[in-house]
């Protein structure tokens, strides 16, 4: 059996990442490394699949012994998915978004060269790095110049770079995801869409008052069903071509205030938008759009779900947790 | 008087830097922070001029000594030199290379931040970031696109990305040079044209077969002459534009074995080339060469030494090195 090494199994895409796995009967031993154990049990369809991850629980920053467990293991693909990945967060925490994400990579990297393995691995980018874009310039497929704009942003230019670099120049065997916004059931509300839809279902159960808190509402992204994004990695990591880059993401924009909308029509519900100062970061890319041409031509991939079924599902996950909660109060 | 920090001042640069001021009574009050000593005191036109440099011995990588010692000193200007800048050695190495390149900047920059310094940042970048380009690239001007084929590169790219970001978000006062290669007296032999004139000064004084080595001969550089870069970095560092990049290069191309050429002429010494394997890297740009027009443009800057003058200067640097080595043999 091939096993499948997994850096940030716990985090939300790497619950969806198993999920889809088991219920593909994918055939991986799978192995992950996270600082805590997943949060994400329930995603599963049966509790048994849960036995057969086999979890390492390790701080990502804990150079040497990442080393250990990757020479131990001696994965046959890596599915680097790690990241410190909110672009907010990232210009409060420069130097930390940036050694998270970089040195990370690096070290994986030049431990898989180190050791001659033959692993194959997926590292899983942003299209944050395409930077601040003209509407002329959308939607942006992967010939397009990088340009970052943010702290979080050159660090996955860095990543692409060294990827590729390590690819061409040592020969490692390394293809890269420029991936879009994700948004789905499970999700962080520290991320945008998560959050509007959490804030719709407190004030459904009448535990906030009618007004979404949000930062600039102006800004427009290419928001793709995590349960779309999963089967894309899957296919890269098997067939993606060596040293390429693939743009993940739905080829549909929406603005953030957008989606209040559809979710006021959906649900029946008015509320005031808030657009607080705090959540505004210094510069931001007024609008991203990508295009998935590349990864449908080269391996017939597409994404399934409709934004607004996202949206319902996001809404059933919020209630469910949230009703849990407040039960347990 | 303004206080000027320079990181690696012990450093081949750092040296020409301090013996310009000097030469200029720039009236700084010089700090320099490095691992060990400078061995360049022979550089300074006057003895004394040593003891008006203010040493503070340490690691760039020991993060913490480095924040103290910024807020320590509160430096007018910054001026950041401290680099592993070899190419070759970036492959050896790629994790070292890249930790003691974007790290040591990224840390320097927060600190500045955090501390609300209003510190004018030179940063020194390099024309690896251009990676492999074609012949009707060339002369390369700053408004063509990055593409880093090393990694070293990749490290140089990051770092000027850095610098634009915490310049435009978080207003920094910075700005970045694309620096070509260098030469010129003091350079180490690690460097591809001091390694060349060391071995012509070898096998003038019968200390070598007449055999010259060299990785792969024929890739063509812009090499300038250390004299002729120190004054563009103190333009830059007084005059530059905020969140600006300026090349700083010669605009003239050699190829490597060239130079072997026009030392056999100067000197009258016939010499075999030998291109050895593993100086070769992975992946090589064939031909760089760059522009100067905008720092030309905006300050008036342009190289003034030529090639030649600059083999003859670091002829005489080894022939004297070289024979102080010899006589105390």
């Amino acid at each position: 059996m091939k096993k499948l090494l997994i850096t940030g199994i716990s985090g939300f895409v790497g619950g969806h990442v198993v999920r889809y796995l088991f219920s593909q009967d994918a055939g991986y031993e799978i192995h992950g490394i996270s600082r805590s154990r997943p949060a994400w049990d329930f995603f599963l369809e049966s509790p048994q699949d849960n036995k057969n991850v086999r979890f390492h629980k390790a701080d990502l920053m804990d150079i040497p012994k990442i080393k250990r467990l990757i020479v131990e293991i001696q994965p046959d693909y890596i599915l680097h998915l790690a990241a410190q990945s909110s672009v907010a967060e990232s210009w409060n925490t420069p130097v930390d978004s940036f050694l998270n994400n970089t040195n990370i990579f690096l070290n994986i990297l030049d431990t898989v060269r180190l050791n001659d393995f033959s692993a194959r691995i997926l590292s899983i980018g942003s299209s944050e790095i395409y930077g601040v874009v003209g509407e002329k310039d959308l939607p942006l497929t992967e010939e397009r110049h990088v340009d970052p704009a943010n702290p979080y942003a050159v660090a996955r230019v860095a990543q692409e770079y060294l990827a590729r670099i390590y690819a061409q120049g040592y020969g490692l065997d390394i293809c890269s995801t420029r991936s879009f916004n994700h948004c789905g059931p499970g999700q962080s509300d520290r991320f945008v869409v998560s959050s509007i839809v959490k804030q719709f279902v407190l004030i459904a159960q009448g535990r906030q008052e009618p007004e979404v808190r949000m930062g600039n509402g102006s800004i427009v992204r290419d928001f793709l069903d995590v349960r779309d994004v999963v089967p894309a990695y899957r296919l890269l990591l098997e067939k993606g071509k060596r040293g390429e880059v693939y743009n993940i993401c739905s080829g549909q924009g929406y603005a953030i205030k957008e989606i209040v909308s559809m979710l006021s029509e959906i649900y029946g519900i008015r509320v005031q938008i808030l657009e607080t100062r705090s959540q505004i970061r210094p510069m931001d890319n007024p609008r991203i759009v990508g295009s998935y041409q590349k990864i449908q031509h080269e391996l017939g991939w597409q994404p399934g779900i409709k934004f607004e079924k996202s949206l319902r599902s996001m809404y059933e996950y919020w209630d469910k947790k949230l009703s849990e909660k407040s039960s347990g109060d």
